[in-house]
Parts: structure tokens; C-alpha cells; sequence
């Protein structure tokens, strides 16, 4: 008899795992409360993306008589416009994933799914029905929503959330953005190539202070964003946001969390913008999922705990995807892997056949003007691991095909260790970073060489020439850079 | 004592030579009678891929309303500004190059190189003056020129070469292609895109007719040429062009040479059109290059022997890129690694130290709207190998980041050998596919199977994501595709 599967949860790392328990034989049903595609798909990778996509069109048509094309008369954003082609396609692409699933043989209850005991799911829809759901085999994939700060939470108009950014219906005068990590920055670039006066406050030394990502690429990201006259306040806090008046009044304060030894001096105690726009992580939505019922015990703000074959302390329960928190990674394509193991794992007939999740080897993607795509070990994070290291950079603008698409800002940064010539790490900021991170990801995976990827023939004119670039100056023997 | 090294040709294959035996010791001569760069540079790879970024600029524009841009006004392209904005290009990298030999020790000569002896080349300048320079070894990158067809050559105003086209100052209001390979594909796309009236007339069965490109990204180019009301004629010739009258006309019979069994039927036999260009392949300089001096025989309309070492016939001579004609590849990025094997064989001290270049894993990149990626056998080759065979495709409108970006028009195929899983190669035509064929050409320079890759992460939303997709579908466990 087919095992009975229940995924809880229908993002990327949940509908994932639906298809492959599914294509393994087990009879699945997929719990949604909300839609399709989670996060990602509805308030995360792809609505930004749209959103970049038309500020990156924006950028180009301003620019357009220098490429020889002339356009007479006015350019202006649409946000309207924008707002139908982005609710559109991320319709579409729910749809997308309900025919795949359907296909495929996986049930879909959509409501809010409780788990009543180890073998017992509870669907509540959305006209109050509940049914039941038995299980022998339970995919927890519920994810997460935005954190707010409690001195100035979240009023959906002047102080606003991630979620909250990708439905405005107008472009803000201006915007300060709390928080420059991924969204924070994401956003940044976005909303000043549309037009918006935006600010950056970030309490760490640098943009993007993430182990993963090379400082080098923070450096580079920073100079871009002075180009485009976006202010950032580095090793600062906000704390306080008046929302009395027109606008919002923001006051500033040194920040106590920064990792900056010689902070910088704080230029202004008090900035004022039509918009807040609070980027400062993400919350997990395990409240009310039942956890007690199964004996499972969540981590900090309810993170649920789980070991690299996805299996919570709960036999026969997994956990997949953001709820498992910053102590995996918090990433789409992270979640969509753990669901494959997950589902393996739960349909495996053997113990000793259990996959394991990897996580050395996740490229990172960050949608920036340039973009940024990073994998493997930072500089920094190769250092304090003791290991002797060697590194080459070079620039995107040595390339004729970045020359002649006028994206020539941007760098490629390898780590090598010095004994074996092992790539360890490849940070990229340029264009088509985010694409190009994947043959890095391939070596480093595999354990190649600096010289082995020199070696391989890179086709002209492309950007990806650029592997090869840093790959023989990584080997000591510089081409172009 | 440092050998003396001269290179006749500075284009991508004869410049990288002379950096690399400058790195590796040598005191290197550099003689190029036009322009550093070669035809990649000035009359090739660069110069039209300004071109098409314009092109795919200006139909950016014209939908820029469905993306959320506004554009009230006229949008036309400005082959004035095109023109100017190619030619600063062309001239800083030009500028570059030479900053960079000559940073590197290289002397560069200006002039008609001509081989008088086993160890001395006359170089002949503008002015007429003559030097001699003396040699130990010598590497031969001279290259090629449009070829023309003797009933209809080129009177480079209604009968065009590529060179030609790159230089025009008006967009013909229609323009006959003959030849649907590579450039021909290239420069269809381009000037459709700008408003021209585009016919491509193909002696073969179908469009990209080369053994290294799948069947399945010329079927899908053709579709997409037919959306964009390119007319295309296969198994079809060119007889006779008529340039007495307005413009072109031009006659049509069924080709002699055409690979299908059971051609298509002539459509019309005469065709009209303002302007014709010809881009049915290139033809070898060797001509006055005094190879008779040091007994070497060219083979054909002049190519130059050379083995795989990049040795010709004759002690310490070397030649490189396409003057070695088609039995090598001639393409920018081959002529470089080539040139990197001859810059070390002849700087090297020990006979077993000889590199060799490897020509089975040479990524293709061709710009047509969608771009085109190949890498290693097309699933023809492989069959007629001898191989058993496994293949699989994906489309790319199932990536998310597609989508999002609009370009949704594409398919990878991926082709792995039964027995081992390994992949044998991957064509596929879509956005950034010139870029995200590298990740294929590891992969395969590497020996890794289907599994290898589809176990490795790619980042989402990236168009990287297809390789992943069409390597989890080729070792049976599809996702989205």
C-alpha cells in the first residue's frame, strides 16, 4: 500500500517535495492556506523580479539615445501597469504549479492545516468547513512573514513591509529603507531607478553583512548605490518613527549591534521620508500549526528544529524551508532541495539510503544593479576557518560583451586554497551575476581547480567569460585583467 | 638568452599569444597591418553584438507600455548614433589591447608582415618604409575576409558582405540574406528587429546547418524567425542578382547541395529587395605572406596546416585561429586557447611538456533573438557515433525568472549517454543561453553525469535554473519541465 504523505505548506521547498513523493509513488495531499507558491512566488523572488525587470527597462529607456535608439517625448513608470503585468504572471504561475501538481497525482486542500496527532491533519477552509487528513509521513514547509520592530510596527501605509512594497500603487517621493540586506538593497535599486529618493539604514558596518557574501562585494555594491545618489547609513539604528505629520520622522542612533570596531560618526540624528520601509528579516509562522500535539518544540521565535535529512525529533515528521531558520539557509532553492531529500527520505523503503542535505555548496542570488551571485566561502570566512588562501579579482568592464552592453560595472572575486589551487569560493557582483554563479557552483561542488576551469574553453563574447578570467588569474597566469 | 618570438596577426587568437609567451619569457614581436582585435573585434563578435544590444533595445521600447514603462512619443532607431556609439567601443578596446601588450613587454608592429626566411619577417608600413625582425619562432594568426560568390560579388553598396553591414548609415527597407548560418541568423534578427524587411535564402534543409547544432534549436529558430515575419527559404539558391534596376533582384533555383531527402518546393523564383548581403562564409589571408620562403603549402584556397599542438609542417612555425580554415573550429574563443597552446609550445624547453589542444569540448554561442548555447554531440552526432542515447528538454517558460523578464521563448536539450548518464552534450536556445552554456561545458570538459548536476543547487529565480530542470529530467525525475 502507497504511504500517505501530508505537506503542510505550498511554497517552493513544499510543492517541490509534493512532486517528487509523488513521482516516488506515495499518495500525497498538499495543505495551502493561502496560495500557491508561497513567499516566493507571492511576496518574495518573483514579484521583485517583475518590478526589477521594469526598473531595469526604465534605466535603458532613459539612456536609449546612446545606444541609438531615439525615443521623443516622455518616459514614465506605470505602476498600475506594472501592478496588472506582476499579478498576471504570478497568476499564471500559481496555476502553473496547480496543473503540475494535479498531473502528477498530489491533492490539493486549500486551508489552514493543523496537526490534531501523529497521524492526523486538520484542514480548516476558508468558509470555516474543517475536514480530516491521515498521514503516515508529514512535511512541515509552513514558512515565514515579515518582522516587524515593536517601537514601530508595521501600519501598511507609511510604515511599510516587504509585502507591503510590492503592492503600492505609486512610486514614494521617497523611501528610507531599514535594513540593507538582501530585500533591503533589492528594493533600494529598484525604487531609485523609478524614481525615489531612498535611503538605507543598516546597523552593520556594511551593505549586505552576510558571512557568505565577500566584503568585496559590499564595497563595489556601495559605490554603485553613491553612483545612483541612494544614502546609506552605515552602524546605524533607527529609533523612533513619527508618523504624525506628512511623512515619517525617523530618528537615527549609533548602532549597538555593529561589528565595525571604528564606527562611523553618526552625519544626522533625524531624516524625514514620505515612506519606512522595515527589511529586517523575516518571522516564522509555526503559531497554531499544533505543534504540541506531536511533542515537537520549536527553537527562538518558533523555528522548528531539524537534522541535514530533513527529519524533525518527531519520527515521521519533516521540516523543510524557512521554518527551519537562520541556522539553515533561508533561501527558495535551499527549501526546494530539502524538500527532495525530505520527500526521499520520507518515501525511502531503506535507513541506510537516506539522502542528506548539503549546504556548503548554495550559490547566492542577489537582484542588486549590478547583480550579485556568491558561492562557497567568503575571503573572511576561509580565513577564520585557518585555511591559507589565495585570491583574484577582476573587472567585468575587461569584457567586449560587457562593453557592449553597457554593463561594465561589476567584478569577479575568486578564493583558491593556496596548497591544492581548490576553488573555495566565487563572489560576483556584475551583470548576469546571478546566472554565472552556476558554473562556479559546479566546480566547487566537484572540487575543481583554478586551473581546471581555466582550461575549460569560455565562448566569446559572453559574460561568462568572466570565470575564465579569474580562473587564470587565480593560477598566476592573468589574461585580460 | 629569451627566444624571439614574432606573431603576424593581433587578433583574439594572435594577441593572446603574444601575451602569454611575453608572461612565459619571450621577447615577442606583435605585426598587425589593420586594426588589434582582429575580425572579432572590428568586423565580427563585438561590433554586432552592439548592434543586436541596440536592436533588442528598440523592441524593449516598442512594449515597454506592457512592462509598466510609458513612452509617449516616437521610439526610431538612430543608426547615426549606433554607428558612433560602436565605434568608440571598438576604438577603446582597440587601445586597450595595445595598453595591455604593451604593459606586458609586447612590441607591437605596425604593417604587412611577410615571412622571408626560417628566422626573419619583413614588415611592411603604411608609408612604404620596410623593417626586418628576426625570429626564432614564429606563430601565423593572419585570419580571413568575407567571402564572396563570383556571379554576384560584392559591390559593397547592393551587394553586401558582413563586413559592409556593420558599417551602414541607413536601415534598408528590405534585405536578402544568403546563407542561414551563423551571421546570416545574426544579422536577420538585428535588422528585423530595426524595421527592415528580412529574406534569408539557405541552400541546406534548415537554418544553423552544422553538425555541432542540435536540429532542435534550428527548428525552434525558425518558429521564432516566422513570428517576427523573417521570410526564410531552405534548399534553396541564389542563381543570379540583378543591381541594374532600384534595388536587388534576385534569382532563386532549388539547391543542388541541400541534405534533404525530400526538399521543400521553390516558393517563387525571384525575389526583390532593396539591399543583398552575402554571409555564406569566409575566406584565408594567406595571400603575399611569403609562405613559399619557408616551404610551406596552404591547403584549399589557402588555409595553413597545423597539428594539434599548433605546430604547421615547418620547425618552430605555429599557426592558430581561421586561417587554419573549418577542419579546426573558427570561432574568437577557439583561436585564444589556441593561441594559448602555441604561446607555450614555442616558449616551451621540453618536447614531452607539448600542450594540446582539445577541439571535442568547444562551446558554441550564437546571438540570434533567442540566443543560442551549444556544447559537445548533438544528439546526431552521437547517433551517428554510435552512441546509445538518452535525451531530454525543457522549455524555458517554466522558469519563473523567464517570466518575469519577459523572455519566455526557448527550450535546453540535454543528451547523455545511456549506459554512464554522462552528458555528451547540451544545445539550447533561449535568454542568456550564450552565458549558461558554460555551466554545460564544465560539465562535460569534466565527464559528469545528468545526476552530477541536478545534485547540485541553482540559485532561484535565475535562468540558470534550466540546467538543473533538464538535467533532473534526463536522469528520469523531472520537475517543472
Amino acid at each position: 500500500m502507497s504511504k500517505k504523505l501530508i505537506i503542510i505548506g505550498g511554497g517552493p521547498g513544499g510543492y517541490i517535495a509534493a512532486l517528487r513523493a509523488a513521482a516516488l509513488g506515495g499518495k500525497v495531499t498538499l495543505i495551502e492556506k493561502e496560495n500557491l507558491g508561497g513567499t516566493c512566488l507571492n511576496w518574495g523572488c518573483i514579484p521583485s523580479k517583475i518590478m526589477k525587470n521594469s526598473a531595469d527597462l526604465f534605466l535603458k529607456c532613459l539612456k536609449a539615445d546612446q545606444l541609438g535608439i531615439k525615443i521623443e517625448g516622455s518616459i514614465i513608470p506605470d505602476m498600475h501597469a506594472l501592478m496588472n503585468r506582476k499579478e498576471k504572471i504570478l497568476s499564471t504561475q500559481r496555476k502553473g504549479i496547480a496543473s503540475l501538481l494535479q498531473s502528477r497525482g498530489v491533492a490539493i486542500e486549500e486551508g489552514f492545516g493543523k496537526i490534531l496527532s501523529k497521524n492526523l491533519v486538520e484542514v480548516t477552509k476558508a468558509d470555516g468547513q474543517k475536514i480530516e487528513v491521515g498521514f503516515d509521513k508529514l512535511i512541515i514547509a509552513v514558512g515565514t512573514k515579515p518582522m516587524d520592530v515593536p517601537d514601530f510596527p508595521f501600519d501598511h501605509k507609511k510604515i511599510l513591509s516587504s509585502d507591503d512594497i510590492l503592492v503600492l500603487d505609486q512610486i514614494p517621493v521617497s523611501m528610507t529603507i531599514v535594513g540593507g540586506g538582501v530585500i533591503g538593497c533589492e528594493f533600494a535599486f529598484i525604487f531609485s531607478a523609478l524614481g525615489c529618493n531612498v535611503t538605507i539604514v543598516e546597523a552593520m558596518s556594511r551593505l549586505l553583512p552576510l558571512p557568505s557574501v565577500d566584503e568585496a562585494c559590499s564595497k563595489l555594491l556601495l559605490r554603485e548605490m553613491k553612483k545612483r545618489k541612494i544614502k546609506v547609513f552605515c552602524d546605524t539604528i533607527v529609533t523612533t518613527a513619527d508618523t504624525a505629520g506628512d511623512g515619517v520622522g525617523i530618528s537615527l542612533a549609533p548602532s549597538p549591534f555593529t561589528d565595525n570596531p571604528k564606527p562611523q560618526k553618526l552625519k544626522t540624528d533625524d531624516i524625514q521620508s514620505q515612506v519606512m520601509a522595515v527589511c529586517i528579516g523575516r518571522t516564522p509562522l509555526s503559531d497554531g500549526l499544533g505543534l504540541e500535539n506531536i511533542g515537537l518544540s520549536t527553537m527562538g521565535p518558533g523555528w522548528i528544529p531539524a537534522n541535514e535529512q530533513m527529519e524533525t525529533p518527531v519520527e515521521n515528521v519533516y521540516a523543510i524551508g524557512d521554518i527551519l531558520g537562520p541556522e539553515k539557509i533561508m533561501l527558495a532553492h535551499v527549501a526546494s532541495h530539502e524538500g527532495l531529500v525530505a520527500a526521499q527520505n520520507a518515501m525511502g523503503l531503506k535507513k541506510d539510503r537516506k539522502l542528506t542535505m548539503a549546504y556548503e555548496v548554495v550559490p547566492g542570488a542577489i537582484f542588486t544593479m549590478p547583480e550579485i551571485g556568491t558561492v562557497g566561502l567568503s575571503e573572511k570566512q576561509a580565513i577564520v576557518k585557518g585555511v591559507e588562501v589565495e585570491t583574484a579579482s577582476v573587472n567585468f568592464r575587461v569584457l567586449g560583451k560587457a562593453q557592449a552592453i553597457d554593463e561594465i560595472a561589476g567584478e569577479a572575486k575568486m578564493i583558491i586554497e593556496k596548497k591544492s589551487q581548490k576553488v573555495l569560493g566565487v563572489h560576483m557582483i556584475g551583470p548576469h551575476a546571478t546566472d554565472l554563479i552556476a558554473e562556479a557552483t559546479l566546480a566547487i561542488e566537484k572540487g575543481l581547480t583554478a586551473k581546471e576551469i581555466a582550461h575549460t574553453i569560455h565562448a566569446h563574447p559572453t559574460l561568462a567569460e568572466i570565470m575564465g578570467e579569474v580562473a587564470s588569474k587565480a593560477m598566476g597566469m592573468p589574461l585580460h585583467g
